[in-house]
């Protein structure tokens, strides 16, 4: 479908996936004209997330080509509509995984807009309300509705923002849900990756006992020393695994290759709960692994609006920082060719602004 | 291990088996001297369990043969030892599934005993701190600790509250435990069996919307006519099941069968939670039913005692009864098999009194 809000330029240069190959590529593309509710933002950083390889090489079977991956978005506004409250020209800002809802649900109500009982509209790969499908942030600006856009605070690295807009909130948000913010407790984290660090990162923040659980012994001494874990287990080691049994509180699972979840459920204590946020082919469970010890297996996405702020705030409050290796746009195939290879430490970000011009 | 509580007169009259055929012949055994914290109990009734298939036929390979089972008990006080403040001779009683923990842990504390850290004993093929092998409710009489014997009321009869003990608390303390207690939410209850029958009972009583879901379209009559509930979905009837796509607050599982879980995922709400009761061979899960919309699948086994002996004054002050059918020990291995087969509504339950003489 086409409106007039489709209709433009062809001022926003981006880099976009044509075909399944997934190779990214320079591309011209007319974003919306400003509404009165929007905010236009000029793109300086964006974070690369695993499912920028998923949608650049419709793995899901969904893609719509051209597509511009990218929705861990950081920026500075360049214009606002006339009936933006919250930001104003110059401010730092970010955009996320989604950039509309329905806004009329409960769950919306509750600025749980992830939950959207319509589904949001994903930042790129979407199909918005208006019928325009929606493109992300490998691209030199955006224009988004305040509601979905958050505040960056002064003197937080935009480059470092980025990460938190999927990274982030996607493991924030079900630590708070589930409780994993009392002092004491323990946590293990599965996966260390650019979700996995972060939840490292928040553990010790909340006065958690964090343990790592790791397929490679070559993430230990960095785990343990810059990261600050408690514990790093390298997952294969069976006797060092079954010294924990019964010892965990809680588990964010961050991991996409397949493991054994039974294992996993055996660490937590009773009443223990494994959050999944990461994608594995399946799950799979012996009954008794739930059962005995009424244990809980559960799953989150990324989270709401109010959530995702409230999780900035604190990462600038608390001098939280993803670790991040910065990379030109041109870099952006061999990123995602690295990606997959778990070969960085541990989010690529984007400087858009100094290499998309 | 031997002690003098081991010794007796051989005057429990009792129905064991002897190896893995499960079959079931007389048999007289000792129970221990009565203790100080102690009740003796005159058994009248006890309940058929699927649990007494299982270590009959040593089904998980720790039985210790000769095994005596049944832990549904109902009966009589006939005597008490000198400490004893909660119950006199005469008094009706139960006994559920486990008979001692270690009343130390802060699950013991909680009177959530069955999360007992050094785990409960139970009533049957379990070795309780004496060393002693515990033999259940196929008999004429029981030795129980009074913290594991729960009051039964005047008026409730004896047959009817021997199931209550295993299927009505399996399935009432996760419906407390997850708030399946507010009137108008849905509960979806899977397979009309001895757990399900309760749970949909429970249901009504809570004033949820209950929803079966079965594998027999024989029983769906009875379970909108008799059992009350408000609709009956035949779990192979895919257009049926895909019109509740999204609708459900809640599923208690208690199927022991070999079942999709991403098909009952489906069902339930944002946030919606799955409990399971029964226990299939093995769960397979796609991530996405539990990351797309936050769902929950968690496990539940029996309760504590406070949580029985409530369950027990709801049924009594509500009148919930479980639906039983009466048998003589004498046809407790046709019951067995016949339990096999899932042909019985919905509960056997043995009238030790009049036959087991």
């Amino acid at each position: 479908m086409s409106s007039d809000s489709t209709v433009g330029n062809g001022d926003c240069l981006a880099w976009a996936a044509r075909d399944s190959s997934g190779l990214l590529s320079p591309f011209k593309f007319s974003r919306r004209a400003l509404r009165s509710d929007d905010v236009s933002i000029k793109i300086t950083h964006c974070g690369v997330c695993y499912a920028d390889v998923i949608w650049t090489r419709n793995k899901n079977g969904d893609t719509m080509y051209p597509v511009v991956p990218g929705h861990e978005i950081a920026g500075i506004v360049k214009a606002v509509g006339s009936s933006v409250q919250r930001f104003k020209v110059g401010d730092h800002i970010g955009v996320g995984t989604y950039v509309n809802s329905c806004r009329e649900c409960d769950y919306c109500k509750d600025r749980q807009e992830v939950c959207c009982e319509k589904e949001p509209v994903y930042t790129f790969s979407g199909i918005d309300v208006d019928g325009t499908v929606t493109q992300g942030g490998y691209s030199n600006y955006i224009v988004v509705h305040e509601r979905y856009c958050y505040r960056i605070p002064d003197g937080y690295p935009l480059a470092s923002a980025a990460p938190l807009l999927c990274a982030g909130i996607t493991v924030y948000s079900p630590m708070i849900r589930h409780k994993m913010n009392q002092p004491g407790k323990s946590l293990g984290v599965v996966g260390l990756g650019g979700l996995g660090h972060m939840a490292v990162k928040f553990g010790k923040a909340f006065g958690l006992k964090v343990i790592i659980f790791s397929t490679s012994i070559s993430k230990k001494q960095e785990a343990l020393d810059v990261l600050g874990a408690d514990i790093f287990v390298l997952s294969s080691d069976q006797q060092q695994m079954k010294g924990l049994a019964k010892s965990v509180d809680f588990i964010i699972d961050t991991a996409s290759g397949e493991h054994s979840f039974d294992e996993y459920m055996s660490l937590l204590k009773t009443a223990g709960v494994l959050v999944l946020v990461g994608f594995p082919k399946e799950i799979k469970l012996n009954p008794g692994s739930l059962i005995l010890g009424r244990k809980t297996i559960t799953g989150s996405g990324v989270g709401g609006t109010k959530d995702a702020q409230e999780m900035i705030d604190f990462c600038a409050a608390n001098k939280i920082y993803p670790n991040i290796e910065v990379i030109p746009i041109q870099y952006a195939n061999e990123a995602l060719e690295r990606l997959i290879k778990k070969d960085v430490k541990y989010r690529f970000v984007i400087d858009i602004e100094n290499s998309l011009k």
